[in-house]
């Protein structure tokens, strides 16, 4: 594990994205990433975008989502790649080839197609109050799942709600990889600012790998980054 | 996870020589492997020692124990480093060079000399019956160890009576590389052999990530390969 | 460059395959070899083929070939094919579905087909007295050329008739990856035997980067591995 | 190959920029990187010292030159450790420890000082107009050697009299890693701007691999990279 303490959450955008981009780079031939929505990576597709945005020499960089939220209602795109595409998909210009989407239709395919598509280089992800990171959350998805829907309570439902307009339009189910599918990545880095964060920053980095804390797992992968500001540093030892 | 199921014991060493020998070729420069003591790995040695005798093309291979049990009295070797000597070190020819033993004076060093040594490429593991590893049990361990002293109760005590003559020989403690350090290795390999390895087998790959059952952990990791028997994979779905 | 040098012919074999095995189980996911046809290899494949026969546990190995002689009349399959059937994928029982041949037809496409494919994990080559490997011979095929159709002149095809029956069979060119197609491998492992490859091997190893020893750029790869037995190297400084 | 063609000399520092960063944190433990001085990698050193100034978490990276020139009077630092120094070392405030200097006193040790460190992860290399790169000028350095001293006739003195003040100080030999210490690391980017390059990169990326143009051995290495603006991409087909 190398854990990066950064400055502040523009200096978190601008080393994450260092981290990003490293992975495009780092070989010849195609590169895969996962990427995570949600608020922490606001400031790393800023930084990101601009980098990406018409370079040619990017066109071997695809691109998958780790969780998707799936709208009851209708066929509109789930909550997951409707954020991607507008954080960065569409800013960056990424071709729809590139672009590999999860959803309730395919999600008992997407380890294997990730496999044959030669794994992947690089997951990014945030971290959750509460531990939680993709769709794994305490009490719901345990450490040897791979992808799968998981069923939402009332309590699920209610967390959810936030993403929709129609309470009629919250689905029943979700769809995460597990964490055995992702710790198959070859590289994972893992984001987290401000204050609010400080304390499960603690628990994850200095506590149990318990499922009750989803993330904990995570510091048994080989090739673990934790990049994050100061406020959530701050209680560590 | 690569899983490989051999006809029986013979292939069993054949097949996990072939991951050894081939770790050893994968690369130019050093390789670092940590191999196991202990009844499983006989028939493994058996066929490696020939391989690797007075082959001066492997002299960049290097070897490491994860674990060891002290003697109480007097400053004999260890009986984890005993076994290997017996087993692969002497018969194999190795020079001394070659081999960095892990034991009750540097153990607190190990995952740092390992790092800098430039990490290990595979780990060659066994598992017990009540699903140990390495020295890994179950309550006594926890996921998110790194290596280190695991005191003896009296039960630890009773069970390690086998390995010494005087019981006054029986150590207070032993050493052992924890669940974050093996998970640190680029490839894992795990054997397993005869019926009465079935029932923790089904356990470990098709039950739960607990630490109840240490080697749980091990399925998390993004290149672990099982070689088992038949018999050991007798009672898989 | 590691150089490895082995007792005679029958260690040569045991040698190189377990380079091959050892490429095989290296890690997670597809592995991709271009192995070769002639004479060289023929202790190899001897060793190989038990080791890989009915072997569920191998099908995610692909194979492809790196050069090929097509029959001038009727739409037989070419001289290298052949002869890897005879030699390996027959005896061994490999899938058609693991087999990707390399052809008169399918040539333009071969780099890009293996770029697209994940890239080949290890070349197992010979070489030729006269210092070619594949059908990179001296003064037809240069350092910076991909796969392409290579013209036979009256010469080359003199060489060639002892492949075919009947003269009119043979044909007005053939087919090879590049020095260039061959380097981008992630290892190359080099095979000779016998005094009559003791000069060559001198030359190759000790002499010029020169386009008159096609093997020479060989030596330029960051993981190249050369294994030859005792009358091979008998040469060598 | 991969080729990224920048719109001017300022995108091409920071692509540059964005390779090496990549570099530094693409895997856990130490990384390895050769740079260059001279004048092309001017843009890329002042995008990198602020993202590397300070960085408590970049202490894994350590820096080793690629060539030097010796003053022959006293004990100065040399011609490229004194550049590096300047351009880089000293502003980015990189550690001692992290400096590994090539001089004439080392120069025989240094590839396999390298080896024992692990290799090196990643050379960052300039190109001449006349195709040379390091210390590998036509007609001075073979395609097959390793780090090596290098006679200066007095052509070569001529060439090197603006980097000193007193002409008695120009040394009778300079130090270089030779191509095949060059093609032993795992990555390589070459960088070019200018319409001053433009006829040598035609040259380099279409023309033949011939020791005339040193730079072009550089072609057949399985990982590099070539990031060069338009004007040194103007000639291209």
């Amino acid at each position: 594990m190398r854990i990066i303490k950064v400055k502040d959450y523009d200096e978190l955008g601008k080393v994450t994205t260092q981290h990003l981009l490293g992975q495009m780079f780092k070989k010849q031939g195609r590169v895969n990433l996962a990427i995570t929505a949600g608020k922490t990576p606001l400031k790393v597709y800023e930084y990101l975008v601009p980098e990406v945005k018409e370079k040619a020499y990017l066109s071997h960089v695809h691109y998958y989502n780790f969780d998707e939220i799936p709208h009851k209602m209708g066929n509109q795109l789930g909550i997951t790649m409707s954020e991607l595409n507008e954080l960065y998909f569409e800013p960056a210009e990424i071709s729809k080839d590139n672009i590999h989407p999860l959803n309730e239709q395919n999600y008992l395919e997407q380890d294997e197609r990730i496999a044959r598509n030669g794994g992947l280089d690089c997951i990014l992800l945030g971290i959750g109050e509460d531990g939680h990171y993709c769709g794994n959350l305490p009490n719901t998805t345990n450490f040897e799942d791979f992808t799968s829907r998981v069923d939402c309570d009332e309590k699920m439902k209610e967390r959810l709600s936030g993403h929709f307009d129609d309470p009629e339009d919250i689905p029943d189910y979700y769809i995460t990889m597990g964490p055995r599918s992702i710790m198959a990545a070859e590289q994972l880095v893992l984001i987290a600012d401000g204050s609010r964060k400080a304390k499960i920053m603690k628990e994850f980095l200095e506590g149990k790998v318990t499922s009750e804390i989803p993330a904990s797992i995570l510091k048994m992968h080989p090739n673990l980054t934790v990049i994050m500001d100061q406020e959530a540093a701050s209680l560590l030892n």
